[in-house]
């Protein structure tokens, strides 16, 4: 269907050793179902299998080098982003893509590699509850939220820990796809819907207030 | 460590193609971070990359002959269930495998794959709400509960739709570990776990009462 394809976005899913399974799934169940309005590449180092921080293992499709031009990009978190925050190859791409592309969202600590690359400095951001003051010292210059489900400042979408990218998810969904095909995804997955930016009961638990 | 490993339980995650992404990984997520207490297999028709109904491929570590005995099973579900049902050596493999198992755990259309198996007869399940009719009509002689989060009926735990495997999950994991292991996670993950196996605001939306 040429006008389907002409409207297709291109989703790149950012794997490395130790990424956290639920923060690539749980956007990428929303994504991948929305059909032929999304095309996803799964890239990583190289082409080939990339280990969890579970243990289970996914296959990339494509290796940063050979990457096609994304419009959207998905950066999940997991013990391995305090690895990957280092990989200058890995960061430099995501420098370089991030820039190109129209939409940039982060789950978790996989927010700490969208900081190291300098493109959030300056703007507001969150991360990950649990790991909140160290992921925010690596990069002083961006205005951290502590409170804060997912946060969006231009092109870039923040989110909390884990499951917080299935509501940014569909948040980004709405934008793109509009509000009924967000609310039919969260049907269909039987998703409660956290639609409130702002609703962020976890970090009053691991002892975060103010903005 | 001995007394770690003693207490150590092989959960199968059985794959196939067109298996659904968030059935398996929501689920896993919980188990795969209990660490020691849980060692995960990736079960599919042979070892090797499974393609999801979603496109992304998971490498399943071992085949349905080699499998290990499992104490754990959780079956996904997903527009492959479709043509899974009728793999007879799946379906045989399952009978035999949930036979044996401690728990047996299902996520949306999973549950008509154990049901085929013949091993729910009589006993209260519940599946997916958009596609309830068509899953119960495959089995008549199981119990089907329209309105669910999840069912336990002796080992065999089912669940609704999709992001049900996460509730379901944190509730076998209670058992297994403790609540207090399933609340940890449930914050680690910032996940709004729904304790009450009853609380189904879906079913209602696609037109299921009663029972």
């Amino acid at each position: 269907m040429t006008s389907g394809q002409a409207r297709s976005k291109r989703l790149g899913v950012l794997l490395f050793p130790g990424f956290e399974l639920l923060d690539v799934f749980g956007p990428l169940e929303m994504f991948a179902n929305l059909g032929d309005l999304i095309k996803v590449h799964m890239v990583a180092g190289s082409a080939g299998p990339v280990a969890s921080h579970q243990g289970p293992e996914v296959l990339a499709d494509v290796g940063l080098a050979d990457c096609p031009p994304l419009e959207l990009i998905l950066v999940p978190g997991g013990f391995g982003t305090h690895t990957a925050v280092d990989d200058q190859v890995l960061i430099d791409w995501l420098a370089d893509m991030a820039g190109k592309a129209e939409t940039v969202m982060t789950v978790c600590t996989g927010t700490m590699l969208l900081a190291r690359t300098g493109l959030l400095d300056g703007r507001r951001a969150t991360t990950n509850k649990a790991w909140f003051g160290l992921v925010a010292s690596t990069r002083p210059e961006v205005e951290w939220v502590k409170v804060a489900r997912w946060i969006e400042d231009g092109k870039f979408v923040t989110s909390s820990g884990v499951s917080a990218g299935i509501d940014m998810a569909l948040a980004v969904i709405s934008r793109i796809a509009g509000g009924e095909v967000a609310e039919a995804l969260a049907l269909a997955t039987e998703y409660e819907w956290h639609r409130d930016p702002s609703w962020d009961p976890f970090a009053a638990r691991h002892g975060l207030s103010g903005n």
